[in-house]
């Protein structure tokens, strides 16, 4: 475990806790060694003890649902919000006023262009002038940004695997691969939240195996931007196919690239380990092994792999969908932010079988 | 498969069809030779093509949910009602006066005794003249009065299981055991229908195990009078726990009786054999087999073995929920109120693996 | 149900019926009206029934396993082998010579080149006379051929998915795509086999997802010469990515083609509507529409549909691996080779919830 | 975290770390802040590294399998042995004799009794003189012995349900409940263990629920014994049934007794709270809850809930079979026999969803 001369824990406040990034969170904070949970919001739960919700946090967690007036958040050193689109971007404002910094982990912060983002979450954004400071929580290509940031966007799930699976790729010296990105993700059903919904339900979702969102998800121009970003400003035609899978946690992006005749010779799986020789989190597995979900259940550890077929590149991605693409991810953003040592907290073993 | 002199089909109508015993009535009757499905009403989904909903019949079935309205249910020859319990009742006075029948899959005529009926579902009952001619629809007991049903109300999941699984035990010679019998039940997640609710989801019910409703459960009053009767008119002791299984479809149910110190040497295995010997769906496996689930899956077989320890009989039962617990009995039922033999369109193997 | 003028059954034998495609053609032939087991081999179970094996057959299969020497296989009209590769062409002969035609659920006669089948399977062929005279069994590709063959190979899984999902797209007179195709494909665990091995296990395949045979799996080939020969003999470049689903039936193939600048006009939804108008167990959904594996969970049907992203085009194809992609496509060639209505037995509905 | 004076960490060997046991004890060892991972055997695996075998390692454990004979394990100052029963009796004098202290994960140190052991285990005990000195390794009950021992028998997994759960009934001074129990039991598959079985496959044991061992588990000698114990030396009637849940981690225990008329006026709620009000790892749930197996996944936490119906007492008990019920049950001696903190390294919050 990482020491630190803290001499205080960081005051984290969760703004809606009761879905499932939230309760992710909650797991990875009350074992944090320098955070303390100190506000935990549901305007529907509100007077009941956080644990009665989640019984897995009996005898770690005493925080109490709370509404959101009640909580003091303005006196909490981070806030977490755990909440669906919409929500952070009208408390922003008021909590960055008041020195708190902000971690969102929906979509409030995750897109630049503001008409993007009305078109594609059907509403206008509500600080503008925030969101242009916002940084994009990725923290293997953005890390010095977000050391400074007053709020972060953290990144949807489906782009940490596609942007930290093709990062290496782009390289700004040299075209490798086609500026083209087929994106086939799998994702396993805690993704759609713990919001009631049929096409979630056990007896729909269990012994199947579907494509959704096949016309049109909002991950897309998401990663669009970044994969735009990382290619230097130049486009990178995406083509996104989500997929569920039946298993609560686990994410899954096999990547097909087609590598330019110039770039014939290159040596991708060294590319790959030297691009991420001193990142934690990320693990580039030896040549010709192949990456599965469990083995990075519950941990914020990202497993690439990568395979070639004449020129064809495949890249392989495996994470868990609830911690490095999303709380644990964010839990990283915050340790960043308070100048810890990025896996403080995040060193857990995952979870096999 | 069985042929018959029926000149014409029966006429079927379905009402609220959108659910999992609604759907699994459709896949039994539209391959069901001498019926044909003429109604099926949702309020909800009225013009969408059946099929659209649930794909599985595409191709096997051309109905549109209608309105109620709509839809000249008392044109049909029998209705099924796989509707929430308090739709049937007040649907019934009607169609039972145009001689349409009556399968109801839900509680309104399970319970003969209305102050009982009145308690557990907390609604008043609304046709109590047409409740005392219904009968209860477990054709392995009640096979005679079900051929002259006008109303039929179409047994509990868990109540089929207790029932047929301790029916050999209530002599009316002899006691053979106690009067007292602890039913440890297991269902699959389907039984709990397919409305949007946070338990049922994927994320909170697979790779878990829970009790449930230990505290009352609605089927306990329901198994109790069924209990009684077949006990001769005196009260059996009940202790009914039901547990949640992460599998669709399946019950299972693990029934503790203590035999009488002068019924100790009974040979149980014989009995139930005896007993069950002209049952084409009950199947009493041989001694020392264990039944499992996913031998009856999709099946309307309901299998049971027994085993014995000392003074203590163990009963193992196993069906499937949807089937043998819920809608191939429906079917079963209607086969013997339109005189057919009681297999008809009941004869699929179960899936397995 | 079909009718046939047919006055005796079909004597069929089964060798190697105690994985799952063998109990999968029991459960379907069972059913069959046209069809009589009259011999299950199994050199290890010889003497115990196969209901004892398979309790979901109990009251259905009378059949006791036998070797392979007791079965008289030689006084069967048909032969399914559901064998491990390498058995089939060892039997061919003598069964051929005695008039008993063959359906190979393996791989012995798939590939029409013996050096390919010696390379991928290692081992030399041990009937290449016959091999040459076998016909692929793909039914809606090869249907007259079938009809005529005394024996058949019987496609692999994911090749029945790769192969009629683009069939339509290698038009003899214009070129719509490139000659290349990614497979992105996902496949239940129960296309592993009933064999034991610690990867297929439980607690290793339930809750998790991942690829295998990246680096060359067995169906690479057969796609590869299937493909050719759809396409006038002209090469198609495949990249063929097998994934492991937690699920025990079902496969899902997502298909990625580019579309050529001259067939960017091209109605590939028509196309693909008019290509299988007439094709009983080939669903071509409706735009928009999204195949799922439960749709097609223990049916004999095949559910394709079509997204198109610019010049990327989309194939998303479902079937369940043990029915079309194994033995009901073998039911489907026996009705074809006896002269039965294709779709005879095989029309039940796919079990869905 | 606890902290502790201890100046070096304990030396740790694991015998046979490739099965589920072994790899939860390298999960939970690699994160324990005084426990050194210093041998890692597996005759057959000879030469690998772990961290291959389980990826989910990879960053974690650098240790690379040994034969028994490289692994210096006389060097270690204790030895886990996660093998079959029979490894750890026949290497457990040499170990004590060289002053390493022993915890065995299998049955070989379980059963005082050795004509019991070689009964159930088809063996002869090969160190009666050590079995004798040994001690049953459940710590809420034996705590004071372990501290003490040198040779530590880990409980099976489902007698740590059936022991805890009925634990305070057992009142020396008065009879409170029959001395009879019903064990309705329901496991996940991993506790079968990672060896290749056809009845642990993912298409044998998904989707489905079944009973197993009814006739006679070796875990019923086991439990029969401790309740006598309990009980002051009176025999303790235990009727137990085990069944297989498709899950892979969890096992719950429903627990039926019989309450004696004249401990009817007991308040069993006030007796288990005050019984286990100073457990870490035992948790009494409120009076009205009932515990679930995902509240205590990958977590060393068992919780109990009591329901009562007239006199029958109902006793739930949920626990990770592999933490609880085998391996953080293990550390947990570990910590004890070391005089460290009973709960470090296993304050693991449950995973959730």
């Amino acid at each position: 475990m990482s020491t630190s001369a803290q001499p205080t824990k960081i005051k984290v406040g969760i703004v809606g806790a009761t879905g499932y990034t939230g309760v992710e969170l909650l797991r990875l904070l009350a074992q944090h060694p320098h955070a303390e949970i100190t506000a935990v919001t549901s305007r529907q739960e509100s007077g009941m003890p956080v644990a009665d919700m989640f019984p897995s946090l009996r005898g770690h967690v005493d925080a109490v649902f709370k509404t959101p007036d009640e909580a003091a958040l303005d006196q909490c050193d981070v806030v977490f919000f755990a909440t669906p689109h919409g929500v952070a971007m009208k408390e922003a404002q008021q909590l960055v006023d008041k020195g708190v910094k902000i971690i969102d982990l929906a979509a409030d912060f995750r897109l630049q262009d503001t008409a993007l983002f009305e078109k594609w979450y059907k509403m206008p954004h509500a600080c503008p002038d925030i969101l242009k400071e916002s940084v994009y929580g990725l923290v293997e290509i953005h890390r010095e940004k977000i050391a400074q940031a007053r709020v972060v966007g953290n990144p949807g799930c489906y782009p940490v695997t596609v942007l930290l699976g093709t990062a290496p790729l782009w390289s700004p010296e040299k075209a490798l691969v086609e500026a083209r990105v087929v994106a086939d993700c799998k994702s396993g059903v805690s993704g759609a939240g713990r919001k009631a919904a049929v096409g979630s339900l056990f007896s729909e979702a269990s012994d199947n195996f579907k494509a959704y969102g096949v016309a049109g998800h909002r991950h897309h121009p998401e990663i669009s931007a970044q994969l735009k970003a990382l290619n230097g400003g130049k486009d990178v035609h995406l083509t996104f196919v989500p997929h569920l899978v039946p298993m609560i946690r686990g994410m899954f992006s096999t990547l097909y690239l087609r590598i330019l005749p110039e770039a014939m010779g290159t040596d991708f799986q060294a590319l790959y380990e030297q691009f991420y020789a001193n990142e934690y989190f990320v693990d580039v597995m030896p040549a010709g092994a192949v990456p599965e979900t469990r083995s990075v259940r519950a941990s914020n550890k990202i497993r690439i792999a990568l395979q070639r077929h004449d020129d064809q590149l495949i890249v392989m991605v495996a994470q868990d969908n609830l911690v490095k693409g999303a709380s644990g991810q964010a839990v990283q953003n915050m340790n960043l932010m308070f100048n810890l040592p990025e896996q403080t907290g995040l060193e857990h073993v995952a979870i096999l079988p």
